[in-house]
């Protein structure tokens, strides 16, 4: 059981109507890393950050076991920055500051100790650096997930089909799943998309849960209704890392287990934001884990009879 | 087992980007009426018409065994009359034409043999006539399900906060949800709602699903992923006419029949959009209900263990 994550890890600023972050650690390797770490230890980082990027911030992951030797350090760097505002209603927010940093010259060389991993999480980059990676794996994982995003439709389509022909597990949102597809039924939409290459589909739907689309069939998890959502930062990042972080935990990629690994990773995503960045993810316990995994089954779980 | 439904009946007239439905007909009793029959037989309609409506339409009613003593013909008037286009996204549409006609005088007279009547569902009608309706209730019905709408909110709030106080389920969607209870969290919207009156709150999402709230527990049905959605219509009124027919049929009011019936309730929605109208809701024959209910288990059911 060993995860390779590739993505970002970074500096975000993140203001919401409860207050302001102030300069914090984010990134989707970051959260889909950390979120991995509630299941397993093997977890192998691919990244890179500038000399800025606080040794405070790498040993949260170095706490969790991940092995960072795949992250670059690209001296004199500065590392990625976002910065955003969210409105009122927590669904909608601005960007207000991006600087892309060391990221624009990412390119990514997996150390020879990553090139044989069962488990590959592909964070969303442009398509040509995600097929660098695939490239350089010696054995076929046993299961490569991918998240994306409209940029990439937008300015990398022809990349985006060459790379989607090479991975299991596509996640992207409802709106993405519709422009990939030109289809606006997401079951018309699935379809379509499996043609391109994906066996199995995520549709992350935000507040709205999550579809996973495959051999046939459609399972759905609502996101948690929550008194509140503090800061949704990383929550698409860490259900994604939940989600293969669960699977690579226990070997198992039956659809009956993702459906099972589709849970916990909304489960993760619904302690993502209870807080600002990754200050939640990073303490759950076994109980608490627990504990929302069964406050989804009474979600959920209901029972019919031919009576009925 | 005895069921009265107060509402509209009436011609509705719609565009979809599948095409036009000419003048069909509609109404939120006549959707919860026909949809409520695919479970009992002793259904009580209470509403108003004009001499205009057909008896091809109230053949249907009687097809299902449905009581249309409440129906009140008026001599030389004309039925109510709606008329909206969709858009294509199905999700959002303009009313092109609303004529009142008979509705503006609707005071409804519940025959005798009504008023102990066990399940009463209040559609979606001016609050004062929804009193009007349960101070002539001679036994206090078992459960009272009502629905209401924005423009009661903003328009009849007093009226609406004392016919609130006598229900035992509000089913609302989740914008007039916020509106009610000045809350953007469904969670403090439920609570919110939960002190002006009824016990459950069903809040309806359309293409999300339903939230049903009560005795402290939340249950989430989601919506059929559907490749089509022909015409939305009366998928609401068609929700909450099985969900109180499926409860009335089973006279059984506890959380977790409740649950059920939610489901119930959103496999017969499933069906309503698939066609113009009631079309589709007044052809489903026993062994498609099961069917459909199982597509919601596959789409929802998982098993956890304490292994994971």
């Amino acid at each position: 059981m060993s995860l390779l994550i590739v993505g970002t890890v970074a500096f975000d600023e993140l203001i919401t109507p409860f207050g302001e972050s102030g300069r914090i650690m984010g990134g989707s390797a970051t959260y889909a890393g950390l979120a991995a770490s509630n299941f397993m230890n093997d977890i192998q980082l691919v990244s890179i950050i500038g000399e800025d990027f606080p040794e405070e911030y790498m040993d949260r992951f170095h706490k969790r076991q991940i092995d960072t030797r795949g992250i670059r350090v690209v001296e004199g760097g500065k590392t990625f920055f976002w910065k955003g505002k969210y409105h009122n209603d927590m669904n909608t927010r601005d960007s207000l500051d991006t600087q892309l940093n060391v990221l624009a010259e990412f390119d990514p060389v997996l150390p020879e100790a990553y090139r044989n991993t069962e488990f590959l999480m592909l964070g969303n980059l442009t398509p040509a650096v995600q097929m660098k990676v695939l490239d350089q794996m010696e054995t076929r994982p046993k299961l490569v997930v991918l998240d994306t995003m409209n940029f990439w439709m937008d300015n990398s389509w022809d990349e985006l089909m060459e790379v989607l022909k090479k991975v299991d597990v596509l996640t992207i949102n409802d709106e993405e799943a519709r422009q990939l597809s030109g289809e606006y039924s997401l079951v018309k939409a699935a379809k379509k998309i499996a043609t391109m290459g994906p066996k199995y589909l995520i549709i992350k739907k935000g507040e709205h849960g999550a579809l996973l689309f495959g051999e046939g069939e459609i399972f759905f998890a609502p996101a948690l209704p929550l008194e509140e959502v503090f800061d949704p930062t990383g929550a698409g990042d860490t259900f994604a890392g939940g989600f293969i972080g669960f699977l690579a935990h226990s070997r198992d990629i039956d659809f009956e287990n993702m459906k099972r690994a589709v849970i916990y990773g909304s489960a993760l995503a619904s302690f993502c934001v209870e807080k600002f960045g990754v200050q939640r993810i990073n303490q759950i316990t076994r109980e608490e884990m627990h504990q929302r995994v069964q406050e989804f089954v009474s979600l959920t779980q209901f029972e019919v009879t031919l009576q009925d």
